[in-house]
């Protein structure tokens, strides 16, 4: 079955994010001053062919851990859909 | 009031998504060739103070307009939540 992935990818909370910070800045001088806290991350979509839900879970993690995330700086999260 | 707004800014369908490629050949290499149709965006999330969560998504869209994405070549979607 087909399977689409829907994947985040963002710094730590404990980290810096130093991409984070210059677009606050920049929000800031454009007079958008109601917003904070931008952090800026990766959104990933692919397909997957898998038996099941499960398996899609295990083969898009995998390469989260092999490819796609860094995980000293980085935590994903992943949502999968039917079709 | 304080919400989040979480944003997706995904390279339209049209285009070439040429990170994308790179990243589907990447796993194929890695031996996940159950994986296809690659596309990699920016996720970015924020905090935005604003009187209710219509003026929260049109400070967030105006954000995104004016500095986030790309109009051109990228297409973005908000997600507000309370708190």
């Amino acid at each position: 079955m087909q399977y689409t992935a829907h994947i985040n990818i963002m710094p730590l909370k404990e980290l810096l994010d130093p991409q984070g910070k210059a677009v606050n800045s920049s929000l800031h001088n454009l007079g958008l001053s109601q917003i904070q806290h931008v952090r800026v991350g990766k959104h990933i979509t692919l397909a997957v062919e898998a038996k099941d839900k499960a398996e899609a879970e295990m083969l898009v993690a995998d390469a989260c851990k092999k490819l796609l995330a860094n995980q000293v700086m980085e935590a994903f999260d992943i949502t999968i859909t039917e079709g």
